[in-house]
């Protein structure tokens, strides 16, 4: 990228940061969801948040349940006149909620931090306010690294010193179903150069004979949610689906059963990947020896700066990394995508599962991930 | 920090860092050392270098050989009217030396990247041009941070997110010699918090007696550099100097005694931190339980990116981390610095050990690492 552009970039990011300074006019600003009053050009932090329905297009059903609506909190950091967008999106099947993040942001005094750039200090501070809350977390994660991204004026995949051409492309998510309409998504996904099929829901071969019978050559992820009990079956059929085109098998078995997961990624043909068995930092070393690979979500893992981390300690533990995301808005999505130069393989559709995304962030062009070139998260608010 | 202060760094970075553009009248544009002709403004990537001998204040010996001086190179990168300095400190027993850091800087061809933020991209095409080689990778790699610092106009502890209040005392190091000698150099020490004593030459007790002698209440580490032979005999010293205040031990057998050295861990009253064991970010994992930790030099693992993933590896693996350094400018020294908020001891002495540092960068107060503000590694030129 050449200097001109940079400053051009700085220029923007500053402009694009100012507009979005918080005025009250846009919903956020209501009693009972403000931490403290915000000043434009405040040197404090200051939090606000809303509550926001993401609304699914397709009803959405993996091993365990089924919706059409998943509940999600923005939330945002203001300060000098700079605002940092955060999301926590809140699948049902997970224990936070609007109402759990809303008490663990009311116990949250950011303005006691006089420099946003001391964001070991700060998310040290926020892990240790109170245990879990994992995705209410990861949502001031994201709000403080787009606030001191627009601070520095550059976007963070820039800031970790990655190439931007090397985003992979993203799968697009197949969820169990009917075999007609397992087809019917499967051609509606036609741009994406790889898909993600859900199995474990007892119609394994019928759910990738659906996909293949539409998309013969694509290669497939599979996620089977821990569906698999039986390691000496779950062999027999990651050979079936080796010979199918799958790329690597994602959580086959419940996160329980450690040792059969081991046994099973020593004589499997295809890579394991975990998903359920990983959470945070901690939980890497766990998988480590027991997987191949693992699956980064900013949601469970409290948020970018731990995700940075835990793609490089998977790195040097020689394990593939995926990310993966929650339905969720391009906020989060993009927050993740920020890190996808480095990973091996995406899972980052989850924007493009809802209708009523707030904001413009990671684009998926010809399949692959299109990061864009705003600074902090990169996004653009699109809608209130 | 406040945002009027960082605009004030912002345009401190800019103008010191077109003071330094290079003109050829500091004695570095020399036919021979310059890798393609520089231009004020170009949007390429230039390198030069130079050869400079470091002089020492005092003879140093440890527990292999003494000497009076370093062989060192020091690099510039030169991007757009900006300046990155790096440095290759090369101490006689390392297989590297000017003449091969030379040959290794020839083969290096900078100007076919377009953007110095691509870090990951071009520090992996620097590894690639030859094996080995990595005290010159270390001199390219802090020349690339310090130049992306100054491009972004922060130093390297603000954009990893650090809390520059919480650098280290750094120890300082007495080397073997007599008690006499011992003594008077730990006099001069005085304005030290902690001392890191040299051991493994045969006379430990008496070293140990010598300082305790001058300095009875002070922390001290203790660096054996692979001197102790036998494990058991190392477990009654290090019993032994448990009862002397001794904060932990450093590479106490040889590296190549993997089990001695476990067994010793698994024993020892004081932590054990692996030295000569260390080199890259793949030697970690051979440490792990082993070792309590790891000492992370510059010039060994390639340069401050592989140095900040060692960190975070090290410390996801639950182990200490202490930093050193080689004798060496305070260009390399402060580039270490850059990342002592998040390590548990610092012995970043290396600096104040030479009588001709051409840099000025971060300083010893009250015996504590004071980083500088500037931006990139945060370095003043202040002789040729």
């Amino acid at each position: 990228m050449t200097h001109n552009r940079r400053d051009f970039l700085k220029k923007a990011g500053l402009l694009a940061a100012s507009g979005f300074v918080f005025t009250g006019t846009d919903g956020f600003n209501q009693p009972g969801n403000t931490i403290s009053n915000n000043h434009k050009g405040s040197k404090k932090m200051e939090l606000t948040y809303q509550e926001y329905e993401l609304q699914l297009k397709h009803v959405f059903t993996i091993a365990k349940n089924s919706r059409t609506t998943t509940p999600d909190m923005q939330v945002r950091i203001h300060y000098n006149g700079y605002t940092g967008y955060g999301e926590a999106a809140m699948p049902p099947y997970y224990p936070e909620n609007p109402e759990s993040a809303k008490k663990f942001y009311e116990q949250l005094d950011l303005a006691q931090f006089k420099d946003p750039f001391e964001m070991e200090k700060i998310l040290d501070y926020v892990d240790h306010v109170a245990p879990g809350n994992n995705f209410a977390k990861a949502s001031i994660d994201i709000a403080l690294h787009d606030l001191v991204g627009k601070l520095m004026g550059y976007p963070w995949y820039q800031i970790w010193g990655y190439d931007k051409t090397k985003t992979p492309s993203t799968s697009f998510t197949i969820g169990i179903d009917e075999p007609k309409t397992v087809k019917k998504k499967t051609r509606e996904a036609d741009r994406f150069n790889v898909l993600k099929v859900k199995l474990g829901g007892g119609n394994d071969k019928e759910m990738i004979h659906s996909v293949r019978s539409v998309a013969p050559e694509k290669p497939l992820y599979v996620d089977v949610n821990g569906g698999w009990k039986d390691k000496h079956e779950a062999l027999d059929m990651i050979h079936w689906l080796k010979e199918k085109g799958i790329v690597f098998v994602e959580q086959p078995m419940p996160k329980d059963q450690t040792d059969d997961i081991a046994w099973l990624t020593e004589n499997s043909p295809l890579p394991t990947i975990a998903d359920e068995s990983i959470q945070r930092i901690s939980s890497v070393m766990d998988a480590y020896k027991v997987y191949d690979g693992i699956n980064i979500k900013l949601m469970k893992c409290t948020g970018m700066r731990e995700a940075h981390k835990m793609l490089n300690l998977a790195r040097s533990l020689g394990m593939k990394v995926l990310m993966g995301c929650m339905v969720a808005s391009s906020c989060s999505v993009t927050a993740a995508a920020q890190l996808s130069p480095a990973i091996d393989w995406a899972d980052l559709d989850g924007n493009l599962l809802i209708s009523n995304d707030p904001y413009e962030g990671v684009k998926v062009v010809d399949g692959k991930l299109i990061l864009p070139e705003r600074p902090g998260i990169g996004i653009r608010k699109i809608r209130d």
